[in-house]
């Protein structure tokens, strides 16, 4: 990727001069476009691309830009957004006891492998406060109470904001988020979840796939929604697995899958590859 | 493999003193083991033993070894079955209107990547019959009326007997078996069903995985039980999509992981590696 | 995909405005964009684009379509190309004794999964003659004397301008091409060779396979270029093994993944996904 | 696992009545088999045996086991060894700059994942020091200059001895070993090499996979031997990857590869999986 590169996506009613009128813009401006990818959905009649292209040397500029495309997006009713690919996004991590997935994302961040930041850690347990306060990451302990979930749910609201968060990854969270929090963060809340869903949704995963005597275990890692464990889909991995396998083993060999999947799907969102698309996503290599 | 290998398969309550017992007898009769593989299941007790070995030419006489086995057979409770690997065992196929798996199965069948027989094709439609007559096998054209599907399951009955065929196996057959017919078939009837299960249990998975936005698909092959699509798992496959590929795409996709699976899973149902432990398998390598 | 639609794949120089210049055109025609895929190779300065539109019904005129794109093309010194994708391309296929990856390119193509047309099979053996006879394709038998190979290729060259068949597919055919021909077919000649190449060039590389003791077999679909067994690769694919597999097993083995890397090959080739850059592939998805 | 197990590991000429010999001395010793698995190499002759078996509470004494079983040993002509797999073996890790491998293998140690301890962790660079001390493990500095290696070894055969580790992990070792040093610690030395064996040997193996235009990648864990990426090999892996892949992107996506077959290749060695077999392994699952 060129030094300087900016990624615009879009997101539209699809139609006939779209990728015209995007591109010619961009070519008017003298932007040269290292890639582009698209995808029109005829099922659900939207449109999606991802375009990469860089400007002249120092002639990036976020308002100019809105200004000269306002028209376009206007005429196309695309929702849109462009920023230069070296600008980190920053996100709250959510955890409880498991560090096999934080572990790894701080390893990624640390040597650019994922080109973020990671602004706060929350848990509603201690036992990860010194892993990650040795990064020099704060770490907030905010307990669960099930029965007033929201004001959890608040001082990570607040996180966000103070920290100008733009996403959540669960990173093996053991909470489920209350309807409302699945909401304002639709598309922005990354969860990994222990098994290869549709199957084994819920509690105990690895359980239930050692009960059910599968030969390929899975991780999957989606958007939250309202439903548990069945928003949209982003990243998906399997491994081998046979009759001699404990719920243990499985569990070990799960560790790195979950950390893949998950690692793979963030780096998907932060370069802005990922588009909702209703219940399911639209992933633009 | 030598020419005139024996397979010896034993199913037993697990104890101290099983595997010396076995090889010893094997041993004492001059018998060379080739491998041996073995698995004792914790939590069902049960221990699973598949020995290759191969006699002195000329040697093997299955009541001879019969005979002189039973013992050992009694000592440890056993259920075992001592058989030339070169004997092959002959299959009732059943099918419905799609072909792919059993074009694969016949083709693997004649180049001897299935070292077995097709005694026969039942199926519940004409549409293969022209395909399966040009291969020299017999065809019986069964309609299954559901109202009295025992009937249509009696000719697969007679047939078993009929060709002396020791297993059945359903390779995209679109009629689910009677709980009865599963019972009389149990560990002996492979299906092939066109998900990764349990994600897409029942009809027309391809178009779930679709409308679910999986980014994996998958093919399950299994040992039918009374319960639909849930029966032991012998072998799983998957082949990743992305937002792009159509229902139609899946299926074509699919039909590759189908037939693959199918034929991994009866070429180690036929090479004996598979055992039936409660709700799950045992496929020892 | 929509019925009607036609490809449009274009190869160039990179500059800025190509996108632009080639989907404005595209949008004045009013002709619907379904999906475009794009790379500009920054080591070779090359540009490759692939576009599926579908014009109004009817609409559809080669000569016309290459008369208003002219001087677009003109413009930007591209190659290109343009047609209906219900257009089936026609091949020649050559084999020698294995019917396995012809077994199944015949299959897909019957079933539509390839839609394309056999030709014509060539093999300097008759081992297949019966097998393609049966599904009504013209059978050329020509045997190859290494003295003087051109004459046995005059007769595919021969063969191909006769059936106006745009490319030739190397089912496991194993004459080695002259250095004349395959600089004529360049860009036009799938071969599968059953390694994971750069790995086990040349002969028997299942058994160069098992004497290194790898874990994971492969095969390689490539273009042919006079460097044996070093033409741009098209698709690879791998299959675990383990210590006891024999050189037997893994042929086995490897016929499933020769037979599959080269259809995926092939349809890529066929759904015109394939450019040559240099040494390498681009494939657009 | 079985608190308490002990693993046994043979190898020898195979001959009838090798696991009968072996196993029925277990059965008298009131030993119970966890599991036994075995190869015979019809190639080399050489028969291999891995059998975990558990002793009553508190029974187990490597000497009065040595003693019983030498006589078995000596008509068998048996390399073997006998262990409890809670006894962690310690290894010597040797690095340079890249620290991917390192940091999985402490995490791994730290879980539990490879149960295992490093003894020590030596380097020709300064880079991992402090990751390396700030996990309480010695960090040994050794600049190694070509013109004598030897000095640079013997302190790495100094430290495995007085640190009394059985095997030395190369975790992205940027050094190549001497004959002498590859000799003396054949079948302990496992090494990651990063592309998929054969191809790809010697230095920047992404950068000859890039130019090659695969769309494969590989990591293979070897131990190894005198001739340079040429060993036996244990565990293999592979990602895809297409022709938008820098060497960069590569070498992230090579990083989990690595890690992760390194990792499986030691979790094998250390469970007494993986047997030499001239110049392949051999492991027993």
């Amino acid at each position: 990727m060129m030094q300087g590169a900016v990624v615009l996506t879009i997101s539209c009613p699809d139609r006939t001069g779209l990728v015209a009128g995007v591109t010619s813009y961009l070519a008017v401006q003298g932007l040269f476009i290292d890639e582009t990818h698209q995808f029109g959905d005829p099922e659900t009649g939207r449109f999606f691309m991802r375009t990469v292209f860089h400007p002249s040397e120092g002639q990036w500029n976020d308002e100019a830009f809105a200004a000269g495309f306002a028209p376009i997006a206007q005429r196309f009713e695309c929702t849109w957004d462009a920023r230069p690919l070296a600008r980190r996004p920053r996100a709250i991590v959510m955890v409880s006891k498991y560090d096999h997935c934080l572990v790894d994302l701080i390893y990624r961040v640390r040597t650019g492998g994922l080109p973020m930041n990671i602004a706060a850690v929350i848990s509603n347990d201690t036992a990860l406060k010194k892993l990650v306060e040795a990064e020099g990451i704060p770490f907030i302990h905010q307990p669960v109470d099930p029965a007033c979930k929201a004001d959890a749910e608040a001082v990570m609201f607040d996180a966000l904001e103070r920290e100008r968060a733009e996403f959540v990854i669960l990173a093996r969270y053991m909470q489920i988020l209350t309807p409302e929090a699945c909401q304002r963060l639709a598309g922005r809340c990354i969860n990994i979840h222990h098994s290869f869903l549709p199957g084994f949704r819920g509690a105990n995963p690895y359980a239930q796939a050692h009960a059910r005597g599968v030969k390929l275990i899975g991780a999957t890692a989606h958007y939250v929604s309202e439903e548990l464990d069945d928003g949209p889909i982003i990243e998906q991995l399997v491994e081998r697995v046979d009759h001699a396998a404990t719920v243990t083993d499985m569990i070990h060999l799960g560790e790195d899958l979950e950390a893949l999947a998950l690692a793979r799907a963030v780096k998907a969102h932060i370069e802005r590859r990922v588009f909702v698309n209703g219940s399911k996503t639209v992933v633009l290599r």
